[in-house]
């Protein structure tokens, strides 16, 4: 028992064991309410995920959501266990979308501890984790590798040989899925709103997607508390006026969710985010911040089993109060451009 | 190709042609979810758009959507391709709504180009567009002409002649529809919230609308970005605070929104908006103005077909910061009240 | 006739009637759009309302609403015949929960007048109702007794002798009520996300809830549009600018909002609130405030015809600016901790 009696603290570094299996709490019936907030709050507006009408003519059931809002339904319900302790984000890999999520669908997570790793100042460690959603039929919708620095409780505690799990640097295409009953034969640039089908790019290509948007602390409150995550720093002003920042920190999946409803313009038929090969927050965001993207094809890939459809390896880069007509990036020495707060490696797919 | 590469800039004057047709892209399945962030936006309270069991009585299939969310969806989607490089959204007209529309409908918007005039400085023109929503099943949902003033791209770019449409001061009342099917027998005014029906209104009559309603940055974004509408100034701090104003512009469309939800108090039982005259943005407003209302009634007018309701021709003036006891309005001088940000002329169908 | 025209300026002291019966206007279905709204405003995660799957295997339809999103809907209702003209909300009683209510349900509220006591300055009296919200099958969904501060119109109207209803000072626990067709054995901890249940608790024992929700505008405000709530201190800034706190006032039923919200952690298995006894407002809360909040078990009780499940009469107290990992609480003179906004005295259900 703790301080707080029942109130449950969050799990520190020595709680964690390598092998470790938890299912985090509360299932999530995901809905149009969802949706309708999502569009609210990131100005989204891909076909697929905005008319039911749409989806269907590609096989879809109904609209599915937004592959990001599943993957911040999913991430929320695992910071609770987790990264509540968390003092850093440190990274994502081997992220990859299954089945697609539809309005009435319920969605749980489960984490397997794959990786352990004190630090050499024993004050925190690395904690690596495998975590997959699942739907009410226990199909896979999400499953990725995280890890997230966490505090000790106790500097003393005791832990065990570090380790650390292999990796891929990036999903490989012959991994990333669509179902095999979508066509895409009637897909419309018109009603999807670009001209440019996967054919139409170039690996090096670069697009500036233009727009700018503010975040303000109400929408990326509301977001984030839309996925019942819980991680404090987002919340808490009377806290965090006292933190390192002196301001409550943006979750940095709105500034991934913002980055691909501005992307829009350029990758509009960029109809599904098939895997997240890594990400970087490369520094934090806060209300008043406009962000900015662009985005570089890096590599084109067949879709197994997809005529109809090919996948594009993009980068994303986020900036904020800096438009990106000049591609703001890495100088010649390595370090970002002081304007950027996301750089994302992913795939996404797109009609051929 | 543009600087921004795949990104589109949006057209330019000179990209117009008489006659020309527009599909615009991103259909837009309606939901409940749309609905319940609307009235949390607005604060509308209407019974109609509130309750399947009153819309029901009354002979709908559930409760339609509010007149206006569904126009704030299908001029969303004309943004990108008629208003992206707009610098003043001049003027509407002969906007009349049509079937309506419930939860799980899917819109589509498409415009035809019915006017082009070059303004004599060669830098912008006017251009006139009839834009039609429709639902999935082709029906239309709402249909009107409106007039921008765009940039052009080249100063020098050669245009065809000035046409300018003929277009009608008002709607006529034979022009106003009301399904057949709805019967208004079991409309209750003490569960519509008001005791004033159609033949208790006095042309000339005015109301104070009484109540007024503060404007957040996160509110307004929020309800635009839901519509999808993608309007530069809305949403970038960044770079309006180095333009005309130093602040993002609330979308006038909201304005409209909330001028609406507060005529509740007043003219409960005005269930419909049957068409839009025309409408002034007088003034432009901003995150921290506090909007008021007050209406007049200009018109009264028997509705075809329908024995059980009637017309109002309303005249609805929104002001910020600036109650409406007194009615402000133009002054003697013809020159509106300095606090005036909307004049909109419509009509409202009402049981009799 | 009053100035404003047909626009209603709310009801006076001197309008009320003892026993008289008001049926208040705009019925209301609620929705999966209010549900994810009241998610994304509050951060709620009970596992009940969160997931359809969860709530069906114990017996419910799908996921009834959160009971403080129905009591919501009702208050809001309420608020345009009663209290459009209170100076203070004096205090709740005897509020009992009834049948779950679902999206798709569609409320309706309406009160009788039950006490009527004129203030011996006669600007004011205090105007005591009995409201309940009902479903569109007439079963009552919520009951509560509540009484407010409200001004004359004209301090020299006569009014009846003064008539104080009896209310209890807590809803014994033979009134609380859970469906009869409700089975918790299925009920997993894990699942929703706390270990706890009824037998581990002790009547003394003291949660804090640790974590803390800091208001905005923007979210306090969107949550009491979506319930129709029109008091008109949380909206207009122009008008409270001279107000007697020169802010808009936070709705207090958000607080009791956020409250329940941050409680999850510690008392996250009180699957529903079965009554509030009473609740004090004991300060307003303002945007840019931090609310925290700790509790205190009461008293424990069977609950009448289900064995699987117990109840747990709960103090709440929330704070603004002030973490709670002390208690703050009245001090020996009696008076409240100055950074106490709420004192809530109601009965949760846990399972066994």
């Amino acid at each position: 028992m703790t301080a707080g009696g029942k109130a449950h603290p969050g799990n520190f570094f020595e709680d964690f064991r390598l092998g470790q299996e938890i299912r985090h709490a509360t299932p999530r019936t995901v809905t149009v309410g969802d949706v309708a907030l999502y569009i609210g709050l990131t100005g989204s507006r891909f076909a697929l995920h905005s008319s039911d009408e749409f989806a269907r003519s590609l096989g879809y059931r109904s609209a599915p959501l937004d592959d990001l809002l599943a993957f911040h339904f999913v991430v929320g319900k695992t910071v609770p266990d987790i990264s509540l302790n968390a003092i850093a984000n440190l990274g994502y890999a081997d992220c990859r979308f299954g089945a697609p999520v539809y309005a009435g669908d319920t969605l749980s997570a489960q984490s397997t501890a794959i990786g352990l790793k004190e630090n050499s100042n024993r004050q925190t460690g690395v904690v690596y984790v495998r975590s997959t959603g699942t739907n009410q039929r226990g199909e896979t919708v999400l499953d990725y590798a995280r890890w997230v620095m966490v505090r000790k409780r106790d500097p003393n505690a005791p832990v065990a040989a570090a380790t650390v799990p292999d990796l891929p640097a990036a999903v490989t295409p012959d991994k990333l899925t669509l179902p095999t009953d979508i066509d895409l034969s009637r897909y419309g640039n018109a009603v999807a709103g670009s001209p440019h089908r996967w054919g139409d790019y170039a690996v090096g290509e670069r697009i500036d997607h233009r727009d700018g948007m503010t975040i303000e602390e109400s929408c990326h409150m509301t977001a984030t508390r839309l996925y019942q995550n819980t991680a404090r720093v987002h919340f808490n002003q009377h806290a965090e006026k006292d933190g390192r920042f002196g301001r409550r920190i943006v979750y940095g999946g709105h500034v991934i969710s913002l980055a691909r409803a501005l992307s829009f313009n350029g990758l509009g038929n960029a109809f599904r985010i098939a895997a997240i090969n890594g990400g970087r927050h490369v520094a934090p965001s806060f209300a008043g911040d406009t962000i900015y993207a662009w985005s570089e094809v890096k590599e084109k890939a067949d879709l197994p089993g997809h005529r109809d459809a090919g996948a594009l390896r993009l980068r994303t880069v986020a900036t904020k109060d800096q438009p990106c007509a000049e591609f703001p990036d890495k100088g010649t020495d390595g370090r970002p451009h002081p304007a950027v707060v996301l750089d994302l490696d992913y795939w996404v797919l797109m009609p051929r």
